[in-house]
């Protein structure tokens, strides 16, 4: 069955493999007179490419961006936005050896399972490197919900025990880091921290947050089809996710009623909110006097900052020994080689941030 | 937009508020010849009840299941099964008072932002009691799974800060106390500390787990229609849900590739292991050493149990004053009378299991 | 797999079988705040109830209709509405005998090979008065699109042989004669037709045209979602329609581009005009100068009125001798009692501008 | 709203415009394992290619089909087809002067009033050369179908008023002529007739029809998935039909009941009928002993040969002089220059036969 289709009003098809001749997106739903080239796309892919500093892995990926349908004299038409990326620096020959073992934390035994074989280059279609189709269709989702006012800010919020202090928060640091953190000092610290990981020849984890500005009440529907529900399976779609949270997410469990309610006040001539207008209730702006709901009331969007979290796994492929099985169904050690990130997380960053605009405006913008 | 219909190939569409005159759901697409009636979907709704334990609101409600069409002779026939379940305790003059402000923690708002008005009365098409027609639907999906040989074991793994032990985890125990937990001493306590928080005019969250056992490798399509991306949905689609966790959980962001990773191994004569035939691999059986993935590898089943968590936010609907604002756009204090639960985890247990239960068979089964 | 659901923004799910309690539908995605009570469905389905004439079956059905869920003080709320039909006048005794064999024209021999079984009774799922439901549907979106200026005008274009004359078309005659025909010399050549082909214990087939007036240029989208790819799958799915076509349908094939274009010209000054502005080129009307196209160019509607038309075959039960096979695996001749319509044909007139309506707005309104 | 993705197990979206970089396919949903390479696309395209005939416009182009992910050693992995035709013999400023007024018949109107402004060239993405992504995408369902058994036989059935005689049906013959007519005396006529309209400067209609043999009882779904409501859409997407028929199709409302129902009878021995097996009605064979219906009954297929028919209007683009209106908002005449196609009805037969196959597979094959 299919699964590489998602929305139904701003619909993308993603294709392609990690070792294959390229690899793409078809956007189809994409309103008609957005300006776009792929100068608007190019800046994104870029955030997620390897090879740009010490913490990720030193491949060379081109990932050139390339429009191939849908736009006309530099504006999109309404129909199908088809972009394609050539896979031109990949080696099949680095990975020949992983055709005879299932690597543990991958996808290849579950592919082996419910296709009886699996395209074992780079891991084929499970490959993190799928996501750049995300991020391209991403980008021309975040430009569309730009001309309507609605911003993001997307952030490693942690990697491993080494979080954000919130008083040290400084949007300006998260492009300045390699690590995409917004406080220097955990920015230094993580990096530290990664490269003593490397040399134990292990992984590890981390989070990644991202902050909706500007986006009005009333985004979501009720009962299956709640924003916080899309955002979740949008976010759960990124291959190491293995927690979501919405505003304070887990932590609300813990939490008594009266402390985690959101009280409702009125907030007079505040012109920047954007839940400052209240057609029912008179003139003066009703305003949440906390934000612990992450901006989503019954699925639908309250007018506050939207705040949804992503919890990594470390990157499976490590150089460290581990234990696994071989196609002489023989229990062997393994060890991989190859040019793996010893943190996914930074170039997740992006991903975050492209699901997270697409289930914008994936069933509800017109 | 329409948000009510969740599945394509076992497809359920709910409908109702909790003080109009019925509510229910729509299956589409159950396979014919399962033997049916509503002596088995009842006692799955009977869990959810309220008035069954001091824990839980005293409110009675008889939530009498009644088949409408698709069972004939006792058997599906293929063909719509719809299920109804009249409103007979309501009494809309309880709540009254709530249409003259917005609640906090509730969809008061967002729903009078997107819809221009609101059924006030308990909530209406966002009130709890909205799962209900979730829980007929999921009672369905259990059977044909269990059919199957896939079977949940759901409960109460905490209540604010108390948490089950799992060494003295006691499955006979979740039936046996009013909280569904699996560990006597953990529901004694929780509920100790339940009664001191209602004494407090407050309420508190909780966290649900759920283990399923006996599902095939498999299940699940890769990118954005991954078995746990669409687990990820179906529990935060369930209202007071602010958290979703596969596995290992949130816990993943901390630990390193070679403390996270399942490493693959033999086991033969195994014939109890759902996992334990490999086409691909030669006649014995290949397991995984350890399952802090939860189950899922690569967005589909692995074969191991499939472990998910959803953490609930305390009921908002408390004795204990709070600010809001009114219809004359004044900021008050109010304070949230009538029947209210201190804490909505227990009664969400069968709707966590139901909701696993539907996201399982909504795309895979034939 | 599902197919009782239609549409993706006003979505439509029905159910129920001929002999069950009750049949009904969902629809999820009305717009709130439309004014709606079972005073605006009733006059929908007495179009389809028969026993209104001595052309239709003498059967006695009840068919009135309760909305259940989506209402709150005489408006739509945008939650799903719920309406039900109960059968209470259906006796499962007259259908007893069909459970033997296979009626010839119906779906008996279909439904069991693809289910292994069949509800037998009166055609369960497959029965025609499945379409009541469609019908109760078809009533909102006519109201929603009353409101935005969209009118219906359908009838009866033929039976057998007999065609309405378009020189002698009256429409206020439409609701004025017992088939729906716009002709009354037609309608009354019609009605002694039928009587001949009761007496010889035969049915006859007819076909239908529903004319859209005031639906502004731009419905539809281009390729598989095509306007017109929607309304025949719309027609195609009642029961006995075999062609369905657009504009000129058929006829067209016979017909050389220069006599099936449409011209445009400028049409100053016609307020009544729906195609009368044009943004892109200047202030005057452009108008298309014939309508061979049916209102539809591209798939999308171009602000002339939409004309569609569906061929229904003859009613299959007759009571004349027919040969089919039997439970013992026999043939035999069999002779079909009960009460049936020697035409389908004008009960199925609304059903026809249910669907039409349904359809214009599954995907389109906002 | 997205309107080039069709189908939900076998998934196929199109891209591109006549005159942009390529156009193409991503088929999401296709089975594992099987045999696929661009020789078996190929021999499907080159049937739609033009300048292949006298009949057909002159023009050149390659349209050599690149298959760029989804398939692994020769077989498809059951991930994304990716397919891409370059536009390498388009040019451009054939094209310019239709910028400037809207041509009758086209879609060029309608665009622009949905979108605001339209990519001229060539009818961008209403170009009949959209169809090239179908008949991709409709060569791999046909071979997926064929490897179950399901065949089939499209041809033309009829140029304006010379249609074939099945007298003298050939089926060798099909690809005998230009036209793809199964009778050579009819197709010799046809040919005749398109000269003397060329000549005149005018274009004309026709009908093709498509039989699917040993296609098995059971597909299809009932009340809005039947099988033939599918194929309807399916059919009338293809830009110029404007009228469906399901085997008897329109002429059905001229016909009784007693001549239109087709009876059932026993079949012994009868190994090449694909009906010949009833799990129901014991051992013999059962098959119906005439086929009005076409081979669909309730929606569902009967196992009879599955048959379906659609009427093409001639093609819009003649030299004849017609009249339409300006940018200028002038009513001018205006004459068609370039190469087109006097009758379409060739060059369509192959993606008749490719939307049938992909309707038979989109919802129904596992």
């Amino acid at each position: 069955m299919a699964g590489s289709t998602l929305g139904n009003i701003f619909k993308i098809s993603t294709w392609g493999e990690s070792h294959g001749k390229a690899l793409g997106v078809v956007i189809d739903g994409c309103p008609a007179g957005l300006s776009l080239s792929e100068a608007d796309i190019q800046p994104y892919l870029d955030r997620r490419k390897p090879g740009q500093s010490r913490y990720t892995t030193p491949r060379k990926e081109d990932d050139e961006i390339e429009i191939l349908s849908g736009v006309f004299d530099g504006k999109t038409t309404g129909t199908p936005i088809s972009m394609i990326l050539y896979n031109t620096s990949q080696h099949s020959g680095d990975y020949s050896e992983i055709a005879s073992y299932y690597r543990p934390g991958h996808a290849d035994y579950t592919f082996d399972k419910k296709y009886g074989f699996r395209d074992y280059r780079g891991g084929g279609r499970s490959s993190g490197r799928e996501t750049a189709a995300r991020v391209a269709a991403g980008a021309v989702a975040i430009k569309i919900l730009k001309e309507l006012g609605i911003s993001f800010t997307t952030y490693t919020r942690s990697i491993g025990d080494i979080e954000i202090s919130y008083d040290n928060f400084d949007e300006n640091e998260i492009m300045n880091n390699m690590l995409y953190m917004p406080d220097k000092q955990a920015a230094d610290n993580a990096g530290r921290y990664i490269e003593e990981i490397s040399k134990d020849h292990d992984s590890i984890g981390g989070v990644i947050e991202c902050k909706v500005s500007g986006a009005p009440a009333g985004i979501g529907d009720p009962v299956f089809e709640k924003l916080d529900a899309n955002l979740a399976k949008a976010l759960m779609s990124i291959g190491a996710v293995k927690g979501v949270e919405i505003g304070d997410g887990i932590s609300v469990s813990r939490k008594k009623g009266s402390d985690n309610n959101d009280g409702f006040i009125l907030c007079e001539n505040n012109p920047d909110n954007n839940n400052s207008t209240s057609d029912n209730y008179n003139s003066s702006s009703i305003i949440k006097s906390s934000n612990h709901a992450g901006g989503i009331l019954g699925g639908i969007s309250d007018g506050s900052d939207i705040l949804v979290r992503a919890s990594f796994k470390a990157t499976p492929s490590i150089l460290k020994e581990q234990t696994t099985v071989n196609k002489n169904n023989e229990e062997i050690n393994i060890s991989i080689k190859g040019r793996h990130d010893p943190v996914i997380v930074p170039r997740a960053v992006v991903v975050v941030e492209a699901m997270t605009a697409i289930t914008l405006i994936r069933r509800n913008i017109t």
